[in-house]
């Protein structure tokens, strides 16, 4: 029984299926293509039906070349040598040592010379946004950011052999923990309680005596996969033959129902009270005399029924006044500001205004000429490129273009949207993956049409069908 | 069919009024004797049940003596004289002429001297805290805030014949138009929508054509009372032969349940956060891509449906993790700070720690011993003047006895309570208006009920049930 | 020899000396009879010619009625009792034991109840701002202060027979120990060194091995005074037989020379740099290689030489650039700020806008009249009650009639003064304590006196020379 | 007569002249070599005698390709296709047509298909920091910078042939402005008064009215060179027949002798008042009767010549505690700040910490060694990169080696040192550019000199003699 979309991925190199997917036209597609490559041979359904928030997942490969090409410490060097990489900023140096958790950062840049010396005394070393220095894994993790609908984050771990660099702890995001080189042993343990299953915060550090038994007990190689939920705690070492290399790929932050409700229920009670008389009405006259923690052990008043079962109609009666997509949309925006920018491969740079023709040549500026016609034929160049959001009055166009590949180092951007436009561009947004002719867009005249395109090709939110052409 | 605690206030002279009430032992009575004496003839329990947030009532009383004693304009000039008046803080010059509402404050302090040039030349005055100047009004006030639950405030307003001061508009709160001296022309109207009614903020100022036709007409007299609630729009003029003085006695402003509302469901959220998964649970992985504003077309998306219905039940379980009580005690705390400090009379005084007998006398500090023994007998100087409150770890009893009758002058007080303790401040609280042996207060040791009563005593939260004696 | 102006003030009692000031017009003349009734029979020319900033003076008087009426224990007790004295702001509760220093105060109120139980258990109190509380207090101040051009403050301290409550330091204040009640035992000693001489900041405690021997050593009984200048350590106990109570009156905090030049020096430099383009040329090209602390010792290069004889060239002419007025007046407003407010007597009051006969009688505003007439007299109400500053565009009129008993409780008011009223203005302060018509005033027109008149009149800057008359 | 060091200096191109400098082994020299070129063939040492703060320089060349290879608009459109440049951060989109000037910056990034349509819609371009993007740029301003001893900037400004992007104005900063293509007309005018030469701010936009008439009215063409003093005011247009690409280098903001004195004055005053008691006297009791705005027309009075005297001599006095080498050090650290870090050649990598040979090879971290020994000759790397400084207490080293690009985006850093240490640091910076042994610094032990020499290499601030070899 072949698995929906997953059969064609075989154990492919990671820069196949990169070249791969660059034919994929279809972002969303192309998330789901490249996850599925992550976890093969697990078909990601049963994936997410069976592990994903519910217990680890082990892939063993005995293929270390799996992941290469993802990153490697050679890499690691060459960003040390080449980029400015701040201790404390970029980079920790760890160690974890007779039961002892330590930090070792110096202040200023991280160089090589320093950086391997530390690696020598026997320090873990763990990059912290490897997605600023490295266009793989940039390219990676936008891909996949579409397909989680919450922030793809990454760091990077490197351990000398025979030792550990942290504390047994858990964290608070979905872990994937990708062994790119060497060797790490690795222990799982289950939440130690309901309450700090799927918790919203990570954990302190653990001593080893307050964690239980492990109920993963394993080798990781490269090659190999372990998937395991927030909330489980975990720590790895290295053995003495091998040094080890490997990323974890995070997902599901704060991105619960909880965290969606906070956003929910302060709009709701607005609503209710801007709306609904019932949530006007005074509170009685002499409600500090029953309610309130002094006077909770008056079980027998039945004022106290009375005021109860009332605040329980009006809470109930909230419900409906939950203004859950704008609520949604906020969530979103948090989600958008969080993004990495998309990483354009050639052929989305030819058609967008990344690659358009205009250009300084023999003294003058030439193709300078606006590129969007009536049949012209455009789409969004991804997916989740842009999010079309209202917020009392104005409606505006929120998109992660000009978003930075360090975590929010820009202002997520925006446009504020004419009433006029507001149906073409949910025309367009809901048009994608196909693309649509500029003058089939439902504004009223062929100038708002283009003007519309044009603002839209400016900020490299589109892409049009054909590679753009100098004249 | 006599009502209840109601039929013996008759047509007394405020003076007598407050005079019996000094009499009246426990002060939740006090408060209710006092709103009885005021709208009088009306009974409490009907007016309650007919007009208060429902409509306006107007009493005639042909009986210009009533309210004498409350305010005056000649305490108005001699507070001028001799208090630190402040125009904009305490004082605002106003006129409205020809539709045009002005405020006409300079800087500085008001002297008579400047007050009675504008007052001459037409201005309304509006003393805004007549309770920081006016024992007799702090009295009031300080009583019938324990009626109300919620802050009880004033406002003095004192026009020349023949002007109006102010634009009509509607009020946040609820208002007792108490006449004073002279006469005033009132026109009341009805709310303009449902969404006017009780409303949360007041109004900008109207014009003329903007609040249709009043529901109420009519001549106020010294003597008279107008109430009317929140919302209901309101212009008063002075006939070309009188002047007017009327104070009004205000309460209810954010008294609403939408207003405990805010308190409760933060907390009903991050508790439910805690304690149940089902809120720690991520959203579905594809949820950006059918909510939110630009998806809210698609009603045929049965994904919507399932997400919409998901949110409900979560929403509803909300309900069984709200804090009543908690967020009560969140809403008694402003209400505690915004309470005027109880006026004390002199029996009051006699056995409280502001007349005990210690003190310097002949070259040396006098009867300087505590006053609690076991066998004293102790109760709140007023039901109201302080609270038990529990935030998560540490409980702390509230206190009025060192507001300032200058609104938020001071921080609210409190004293943390010892766990051993709690017992026993409950067992205070409830006891009143009964007094109790320091012996029998729950706690384990002597000195402790001791230690206990002791402290309470020093701030002035508690009084013997005799007058304190020197020895 | 007479001694200029004093040999009128006998060993008067203080009810007297406030008696007879009432009939000296001039306020300058009141603080120096003031003044010299407090240090007699020394005489204060030679006060301030032989002790003043130099070393401690002591006068023995024999006279326990000397200062009587200035404050009391009594008094202290009937202010705890009726104004809202609080711990921390108004009053520390204080213990030196065995070389210990400690404060015990708890929050809130200060009531007589629990301050005599402290007071009997040995600890010393201290009233921080005894004028806020002390008509009298607050009267002696307010005339010292025109003397001393400089704030005028005070401290009251009653300790308990056979205890200490400071330990030894110094202050930076010129330090008048007035003893009231009791008496106490006193120990001078010099500065420690030059560094320690009339030193800006007050000491931190000090153990009785750092400071020396004491220069004077004396028991101070009720009438006697002591001063000393700032940086003189000093420390004061009780004998087993007797409590004490003494007021210190303080001045001079930070009025230095030093003090000015920080407000002269950078307006001088400013000016200088908008003036004179010399201190706008570039410094030399390379000066960072041998100036600054690392090429200190490069005594041989003649480039340092040239350098720093050129800085002091330019420093010196800044000299010619320092607007010492208005640095001077920069002073004077922080010191119009300190200002207490004059505590006007019957005369002034009835001269003045505080007992203008405007007022509310029998139903109506009466005596509502402007009170300036061309014939009127008119005066600063004391010498220094206002001041005209001018800073760059507009000249202000500051004034302390609206200064608070507590320190800085208000902002220091002012009016704008146009150009056609300045040397109006600068007449009426420089004619001082002459009275003169309003038509004598230096303005264009009569309209423009009277305006100018009025307005100095309703902020209580200036009086008639007559009372003010009801019609 | 050959010039001073400036014979050498021919028409050599950029390149020449860049690739030589590199054979320049002191950076000081390297700086005065290369402004020598720039204003090549004036002679440096009378530029800096008869122009440099006091008139214009014209240099014209015929010599279209002097300046080839600092800039050109084919390197400007590589820039904003490839680097993030921001419009109103990193580039303005300028006009000025019809006596009106405009800024027209959209928000968000500035990409060519953009900004090639601003420009050909007849918009000025100005790039506003230029060396965070162009090397060439970098390198110039970073050698430009030792020797100006101040913050060398620059500005890029392309403009459209036949029109104009700025309306007449001066600077606040000396500025060469470097003719790269095409042509532009210019006009330069006298500063208008005494107050506007050597300006501390600059201009608003003049009108052409309000300057007279130019004293400089010249067409600049590639390759020539334009100085003028800021306060003249200065306005550049394109002919009709060629657009204008030129770069302004500029220093000297805020780097007058008065802004030293800034530094030096409230130290000096600080110093003052701590060490000489006749700084912290009393001012006259009476000073503020006699002096001050209101009193400065009594010339007559004595007292105000005695106290402006006092204060003369204070002033003067204060000359002698002025810590001039102190607020040299205060201000070069703000030059630090503002500081381009080195760009540094192949030599200078390679024997530095940037070309350490530590480094991971085959799966291992390898050649990680201290490089430092006894015998390694060491210096600073450039002259300029370092400044010892001390506050007071501790003293640190400051070192611009870890500055941005990008104006300020790094705060200064610097490391402490400890006081056994500054004897060898001064010996260090002293020697340049002499190359010592790690063995001739003056610490006590071996271990110490190799301790410091391994902290200072660290952090790139020395680099050794010989080029770093790999084991």
């Amino acid at each position: 029984c072949p698995l929906n979309g997953t059969e064609t991925v075989k154990a492919e190199s990671l820069h196949t299926v990169l070249t791969n997917l660059n034919k994929v036209s279809n972002s969303r597609e192309r998330a789901s293509r490249l996850f599925q490559w992550i976890i093969h041979p697990h078909p990601a359904k049963t994936f997410f039906r069976d592990y994903w928030e519910k217990k680890p997942l082990l892939i063993k490969r005995q293929n270390q070349e799996y992941y290469q090409g993802l990153f490697s410490t050679a890499e690691f060097d060459k960003i040390l040598r080449n980029d400015n990489v701040q201790f404390g900023v970029n980079l920790d140096v760890t160690s974890y040592t007779n039961g002892k958790r330590e930090t070792h950062n110096p202040p200023g840049r991280a160089l090589p010379y320093t950086v391997w010396d530390f690696y020598e005394s026997g320090c873990s070393l763990r990059m912290l946004n490897p997605q600023a220095f490295s266009s793989t894994v940039w390219n990676v993790l936008s891909i996949l950011q579409e397909m989680f609908g919450s922030m793809a984050g990454a760091n990077v771990y490197l351990t000398p052999a025979g030792t550990q660099g942290f504390a047994p702890h858990y964290d608070d995001i979905e872990a994937f923990i990708v062994q790119l080189e060497g060797k790490k042993h690795w222990r799982v343990y289950n939440p130690r309680s309901e309450d700090e299953t799927l918790p919203l915060v990570s954990s302190p550090n653990f001593s080893q005596n307050e964690i239980g038994k492990p109920i993963l007990d394993v080798v990781l190689e490269a090659g190999d996969l372990l998937y395991f939920p927030r909330g489980f705690i975990h720590q790895g070492n290295c053995l003495p033959d091998a040094h080890s290399l490997h990323i974890t790929i995070s997902s599901y932050q704060r991105n619960s129902w909880g965290d969606l409700l906070l956003k929910v229920m302060p709009a709701a009670l607005e609503m209710a009270m801007e709306e609904d008389v019932e949530f006007r009405k005074g509170l009685p006259l002499d409600y500090l005399s029953f309610m309130g923690v002094q006077n909770s052990d008056k079980q027998e008043d039945p004022r106290r029924d009375r005021f109860l079962s009332h605040m329980d109609g009006l809470m109930k009666k909230l419900v409906s006044y939950a203004p859950v997509d704008a609520a949604v949309d906020q969530k979103a925006l948090g989600f958008l500001h969080d993004c990495l920018p998309p990483m354009l491969n050639a052929e989305e740079k030819a058609s967008s205004v990344y690659g358009a023709p205009a250009r300084w040549e023999d003294g003058e500026a030439v193709n300078v000429t606006v590129q969007m016609k009536g049949q012209t034929r455009i789409r969004l160049i991804r997916a989740g490129v842009a999010r079309l959001c209202g917020d009392g009055g104005a409606v505006h166009l929120y998109y992660t273009t000009e978003n930075s590949r360090v975590y929010h180092q820009q202002e997520l951007k925006s446009m504020e949207i004419k009433e006029e436009h507001t149906d073409a561009l949910e025309f367009l947004i809901h048009a994608y993956p196909k693309f649509i002719t500029v003058s089939s867009l439902p504004c009223d005249t062929e100038e708002n049409k283009i003007s519309l395109a044009e603002s839209l090709f400016e900020k490299g939110i589109i892409h049009t069908s054909e590679s753009l052409k100098a004249k």
